[in-house]
């Protein structure tokens, strides 16, 4: 795309460094921006330069927070006996959408990945330890991808986690609410009739 | 979505502000930014802030231009005796990356609308006026949008240089290439029979 213009290309590019913004959406936002008073560019601006410099990660869970602990560990009214142990904070707020959830939350900010070079020091997992190594958790649900290195991470963390007090489960794996049997995978649907749940007659 | 932190719903809010970005996507851009450093946020911000700041509008044709005229206009090599009138900078893209003109261009910046409240006086139709009465254009071609309000604005603007010497065109309308015939509306058909071209048979 030739734009004739050093200021627009600039922009474009800037924008299509985004994820999932390609340089077509990327010119349509540069161009709506032109169209709007300057005053708009500069409280856009100044929106995410705020957010970027005052965000923190909360010293306990790691998730992000505008103070030194997230508004999620601070809450009383929460259950501080369960922590739910989740790859990223996109993960929390999934959990939390559905409603289903009053305990706590750990982010290791991935999961173990020989190929990609994540080993477990480059997780959140020493934290994860030392929260457990307290006393007053007394469960930790494993909310992992359900992928060979989500099994590999889950089963590291339970290995250093064994003389622990706190119980470990992880999250039911099987078919989609709505899913079709005949389009489920062989491994879901194996591991559906493996790990199948008593069904009460009355 | 609840996202228990005001700096982080802020930028969400700034990014759901764009068109065709909704709140799930803005959060994905704001949680992307968390993750980079805080330098990236600050390349961004400056980017779309000087583009903002420094983009002009050609004195000549009304496109966007990082100078008083703009790349298109100065260039010498193109055809400075045919102006392709368009509705917005958007069309003047489009049209370029056909790579099939080498004229100028005029940016009305809209079409006549009653409805909306857009009469001659909002659209920039004097200063095209000006441009034809210098009498070294000699072909207009209307690249308008083939609305009701397109062939009010074209209409108009015929009548408003009838005594001036250069042609006017219309781009043509008909059945898109790779249209199939039987999804075609009536009026795009019937009109594209109406103006059927001649065939060479050899």
């Amino acid at each position: 795309m030739n734009f004739s213009s050093k200021l627009i290309e600039e922009a474009v590019q800037a924008f299509a460094s985004l994820p999932g913004i390609g340089k077509k959406t990327a010119l349509r936002l540069v161009l709506h921006l032109t169209q709007q008073p300057v005053e708009h560019t500069e409280q856009f601006a100044e929106a995410i330069l705020k957010m970027r410099k005052g965000i923190k990660e909360c010293e306990r869970c790691h998730n992000i927070s505008d103070q030194q602990v997230c508004a999620i560990c601070m809450d009383q009214q929460r259950d501080h006996t369960t922590i739910c142990v989740v790859e990223s904070i996109r993960d929390i707020m999934a959990i939390e959408s559905t409603g289903q959830y009053r305990g706590l939350y750990h982010v290791l900010g991935g999961v173990i990945s020989p190929i990609e070079g994540i080993g477990p020091s480059e997780l959140n997992i020493d934290s994860l330890a030392d929260r457990i190594e307290k006393g007053t958790v007394k469960e930790i649900i494993m909310a992992i991808s359900p992928t060979i290195e989500g099994d590999t991470t889950i089963f590291y963390i339970a290995k250093k986690l064994k003389n622990t007090a706190a119980s470990i489960s992880t999250i039911a794996r099987g078919i989609s609410f709505g899913g079709e049997l005949e389009y489920a995978d062989e491994l879901t649907l194996g591991r559906s009739i493996a790990t199948r749940m008593p069904y009460k007659k009355d």
